[in-house]
């Protein structure tokens, strides 16, 4: 839009949007303690090394976020991810030496990507669970990603800070919380943008305070669009991170269109490029210089996508921080 | 409505909802292996007992449906029914010496009832898991419900039958198949309907058939009102059940108003009224015959309130039989 006939530009429409999107969502529970977590993990993980660069932070989202339709709630609008391509990308990010702020949803146990040693010592956490108390018990019960996320956290000595995330005010005022604490590390800092956000939101003003009543006939909703965060990440919060987002269709015909729109419109290093029903045994990463398909290895059992997707992303980050 | 000026009754604009929302529906996924299941444990279960009452069976609904809204489903609305009330019941209905049909969602692992016993075969099922195949523990992982109702399987002799439920559609499809095999148990069967049922869904003809794009503007619903159950259930598919249905509001000023006009409306026998905050702590009976309030007894570690609830419900379908 041309700024000199009284429209806003593309950016000033973003920027109104995402500070009308921020100032009507309701204070951040427990947001003191969330960045009192950020600092002392940003302390303990960031060091500059030998060569005065930082030790590599990854911000990994995971799962959908959801949508309250009403304030106090009793619906709201999920989507189907799981949150496995996150936890599965989590461990292979631990392996190859990242620190990981790991942003998950309660689980919702579907296949789990759970490693032969994972499942050890899960099995020796019950037994111990079994013999002092059942709050141990309920807590792996409430948080099976965090505890598989805990369970490196004794492997891999605290490079591991978990964050609950669900509704999408809470989710997207996180995200910034953590983009904002990561922002010193410059180059070295990575986004991998796994979860399915909520593209369409209630503004906290406009929702029921109670459950909506059912007897008073048909509903009608009208969904107010969530604006994306990944132009104020790109320029703002984290300006020099490595930023990795997904996109997810249902449709293969514009699957890579809508892919390269969000490359270019976002300005993303890498978008991943996912279709519903074969998100597991194939992606195309999609890049400025050209397109790269990852498959899972179909001859290998127990194979899959993340392994070699996060091994190029690894690659691509490590040239990124050389030229920067 | 007045029948005499072209206007439908109550009954039949009810019908005609019920009539439409199943012929609007897709064919049931696995229905006949659904049936063939059905027929096979009711054959296990129901065997007429020496003074000729056939034995108890009762159908627990738990968890939240999903309502879809798309066709090639990326989005959904769901609720806040985790379905733990529906399993600590199942295992006190066992425990009474019912056969139970189980309809329950992929379990969201909430705070569960899982007793000492259970816990400590779920602990050898992990170990066992650990030295065969990793199909094991998948099973275990994305059926942690239907796994707690298998051990109770091996200990108390196949009187369990779970049924995965999630989409509104399919789940009233199960539901009446249930109910209709039901129907010659005659006051031995017994609904507890303890699932959140979704109110409003989008009807398939109306779906999207992708996923519903972002980049249109904001996004206008109309959800229609899905039809209630209950009616049917206590007039056709099995009229001699006794029957219990569960109101849940946020505010407590509406809410035995609204169980009392349930019990009334369709013809339960019981409504189980509860508030979104505190119905683990305790619920209200709603009967013809008064109100009975129900507690967790809090200086019982480990106590809930589903085993006074399922004693007190027990007591009442004896006397039930007994005069029918």
């Amino acid at each position: 839009m041309d700024a000199s006939n009284g429209s806003r530009s593309f950016e000033e429409t973003t920027y109104a949007d995402i500070k009308s999107f921020f100032d009507s969502a309701p204070p951040l529970k427990d947001g003191a303690e969330t960045k009192r977590k950020l600092e002392e993990f940003m302390k303990n993980n960031h060091s500059p090394s030998e060569n005065g660069r930082f030790n590599r932070v990854v911000c990994v989202t995971s799962g959908g976020t959801t949508v309250p339709l009403e304030q106090r709630c009793v619906r709201y609008i999920d989507n189907f991810s799981s949150g496995h391509r996150g936890a599965a990308s989590t461990e292979y990010f631990l392996k190859a030496g990242y620190a990981v702020i790991f942003l998950h949803r309660r689980w919702v146990l579907e296949r789990q990507h759970v490693s032969y040693l994972t499942r050890l010592l899960i099995c020796r956490h019950y037994l111990l669970a079994l013999t002092t108390s059942r709050r141990h018990w309920n807590v792996f019960a409430e948080e099976p990603a965090s505890h598989i996320a805990g369970l490196f956290l004794m492997i891999n000595c605290l490079n591991v800070l978990k964050l609950l995330v669900n509704q999408i005010l809470q989710a997207m005022q996180i995200l910034q919380l953590v983009a904002l604490s990561m922002k010193n590390l410059g180059s070295s800092a990575l986004f991998y943008l796994a979860a399915a956000v909520s593209d369409f939101y209630v503004p906290w003003e406009n929702m029921a305070v109670h459950k909506i009543q059912s007897s008073s006939g048909p509903l009608d909703m009208r969904l107010a669009q969530v604006p994306k965060m990944l132009s104020v990440l790109r320029k703002d919060w984290a300006p020099m991170a490595f930023c990795i987002s997904f996109k997810l269709e249902t449709d293969t015909k514009i699957l890579l269109e809508k892919a390269d729109m969000a490359l270019k419109k976002y300005n993303m290093h890498m978008v991943v490029a996912n279709e519903l029903l074969t998100r597991k045994d194939e992606v195309i990463v999609v890049t400025k210089s050209g397109n790269i398909p990852v498959h899972r290895d179909k001859t290998r059992v127990g194979a899959d996508v993340e392994d070699p997707l996060i091994k190029l992303i690894v690659d691509r980050h490590s040239a990124y921080i050389v030229t920067s």
